[in-house]
């Protein structure tokens, strides 16, 4: 991660030049490409994406200039973009229940230097994580929830994220479905760990519905959520082979370890603004 | 494949002294047991379940003695049992429409001797891979099928498999829904594979389902067929990764291939009596 | 496979300014851009490398002159490129020995349209797979090998290659080693598979050699061939998992399946273009 | 994991009756099996191996009469053989450098019970993991080690090894060849886990090496320590897809992540007397 190194992400309608017209406006600006994903969509109308990574010299004072200059071209070609600069690393809050084992995870990657983003605060709505994060610096909040409370709990882990100056807020096995009026907050940021293969396994219990079902592998979702449960776009997902030996509880031991993968995975393409939403699906630029 | 090797599949109540009691049985009658696999299910009231291979010099004629003589342990503990033969190959009947993929798959398992069933007919409501199949020196039957002729176009097919003494049917991609009755004729003997990742994408055009919903992975999935369509027991399920890349169609011709070795897997087990049913789901010996 | 697909494909130092110029030569002459990749190596000098796939009318003849003009940027960067035009299909040459489980993969490929190349002949030094490649329709050549006939059965080989204008030849398992002499006159384009995960398993008897050190996942590898044995870049590679109950024959039949595969997807990424070179490695772009 | 459950584990010259006989002891001294995996080696003389799973009641106290009875079998069939209880946790020491990744998990699988061993020290040539470890519970002994003062610091090691009655050592990412001598203290109860996918990569700096080859996926492998550097038997490897994008220090940050499960795996498997010694290869009864 260079200090000056800027993203530049883009979608809209396809038509000719505009990746020229894009890489010549970066090389004009002196901006030097480092990789360029590009994807069009053939299927149902034509629509364009592009993720551009470059390095410039004094992004952190240039970088306002240089998205003011692009406003033409973006104008010009019906695009939706945004520039982010890899020196701003994005400020992440985790929302646990009881479980630990995906939090735990995304902490590890956070010390181990292999998240490109911060994660400045827990919220839970039991207490059991506290010592396990506060340990590592990071601030816990518990905020217990209740149907009675549910309105008034929101409204303080929204203060929370606020005060804290949140973008994204990541789900690590957070066993409370968010009010409609709370996503709205964070669109498009707010990403949930499914323990199940979606959209096979919707909602409560997917190993044990997978264990009746006796299905031979198993699997973990990443998504974006949305207003319907589980239905958000799929940001990844792997499963791991099991057997008729595997108890339920088999399941859920194994599983943990899927889940934590595949929501360190979602989270680290999200924190470099490697993903793009396509309606309700997402593209991915990995590279 | 040894003419000789003799296999005992088991399911009784659990309790103690099953394993000691078969064991003895085989080796006070001079049978060497080459393999031997159990499972006890630990949830839902404790079902046993054993699959054993042996070795027996002149199985071939005093094979049914050897099975008269084990039904007074069947007797006492209850048990559900069967003793296979592997000189005695299965005799198997491929039902496809005009998707080759899978037919193709076993066609060559077959000729290669992986597979240890016999491929003694295949069925189709179209004609386009006839010659693929009789090239082979293997029949090929065409039976039309529509919803007027349904009746009497099963009829005819269970004409064609009970004159070739077929014990087991594969749907190879077969686009027909065999009826209730056809089913019962062949208990748990109807191998179907299903392209998409069950329970996810039941029904018709799971590709276009799995594009539209955005998932990460693809998956296909073979099963005995019962009356719930797509609902019957899990044999095998793999998955590869795909991407926002993918059209429908790419998925359709990426997926193939997992279908194919997919529906092989699940086949050559059957063939070698290494699936057990448990209710509406399988154990696998496929050590 | 659009007949006026056109492939751009790069290699050069890195500097500033290199997709800004060629996307721009390509819009100015009317080239619509469909997908486009690059990769600059960070380490060990910066080289980029870049393939472009662009639509274009009159690509048959109006092709020759675009790459007329683009050799002045080809010259002003330092290049090495090339186009290539996906109606020209590469005309494969396929030589195997007895085994046919990668030759029936290729064949099958081609048959299904999944491969972008014609397998325009096969030559053997046995004659068990001539029914099987006669029969679709394929020209089949026996050249017998032995030591003392080598060098006049390469030349033959040749004769027949040159006489069929073959651009690439995929070593299907042919169990001989071709002379320096033969691989100089198809540079980057000899394909081989390899049944060991390479660097391990050099040589003959790979299985062999993986069963006696008792690994637990065999491997295949397709790679470019070079005059060093098994050494060449590497274009592909899989594994599956193995375990103590696998003997060496096993290992033998359930490889042919990750043999097929692995070769099958290395010869459909070189004859769409998607492999370029890098000394002794390869940049894929599989997008 | 019951206190009274106990596991026999056989490996003897392959002959008729053995499993009827040990079946037979089992039920006649009341205990009751629950599972029992059994292996013959096909290849090279005939081994057979055995892994019984069993309850018993008063295991703790009645264990050793049972073993004292079992001795005649043993003695009759030329047998290796031991019993195990589940009740008796394996004493494990883990021995890390400066990498934290392989420590982590182990402790972590430790913390939430996935582990059916006990850490009960950790032994570090450097002191960056003394808080993680101490933290935990666990004591951590800071033994420097030199060329010149190696002899002393093995005694040592061996000192505190001793005096917490450790009966297995994890080598968790430990950079220091331990001597012949140590070895032969712990046989077959030394695991390592090796940063490349063995046979290839042997020695130092596998993830340069790999990246120099240019191979298309990464692997990391467990195995018991012999005096041959990373020769000794293989208990578990596994693998992960790389591209060209990927610098060494990409395959380093990545391949943590395998080395990490690989190595939770083998010392789980390990630790429930999963793993059998056949030469220098492992039986995994891994059920």
């Amino acid at each position: 991660m260079h200090e000056d190194v800027g993203r530049l992400l883009i979608s809209c309608p396809d038509r000719p030049g505009i990746v020229a017209t894009v890489s010549n406006f970066l090389f004009d600006h002196g901006a030097n490409i480092i990789h360029s994903d590009q994807h069009s969509t053939e299927q149902g109308g034509g629509t364009f994406f592009m993720r551009t990574e470059f390095r410039y010299r004094d992004l952190a004072t240039a970088g306002k200039l240089l998205e003011q200059e692009f406003k033409a071209i973006g104008g010009r070609f019906g695009m939706q973009w945004r520039m982010s600069y890899a020196a701003h690393r994005k400020r992440l809050a985790i929302f646990v229940s009881r479980a630990e084992h995906a939090l735990l995870e995304l902490l590890w990657q956070g010390r181990a230097g292999d998240l490109a983003a911060d994660i400045v605060l827990v919220v839970s709505n039991h207490t059991n994580n506290r010592e396990l994060v506060e340990r590592q610096g990071i601030p816990f909040f518990h905020v217990p929830m209740s149907a009675a409370t549910k309105a008034a709990a929101e409204a303080e882990e929204h203060r929370i994220l606020a005060e804290h100056q949140v973008e994204t807020v990541v789900l690590a096995r957070y066993m409370q479905v968010l009010s409609a009026d709370f996503l709205t907050q964070y669109p498009a940021n707010i990403i949930n760990i499914h323990h199940g293969f979606l959209p096979a396994f919707v909602g409560a219990n997917p190993y044990q519905a997978a264990y009746e079902r006796g299905v031979k592998l198993i699997g973990a979702t990443a998504h974006y959520v949305t207003e319907d449960l589980d239905a958000g776009p799929i940001i990844e997902q792997d499963v791991m082979r099991i057997d008729h030996r595997h108890s339920t509880e088999d399941l859920r031991r194994l599983g943990r370890y899927i889940e934590r993968v595949v929501l360190a995975r979602a989270v680290g393409w999200h924190a470099e603004d490697r993903v793009l939403l396509h309606g309700n699906k997402t593209i991915i630029f990995s590279g």
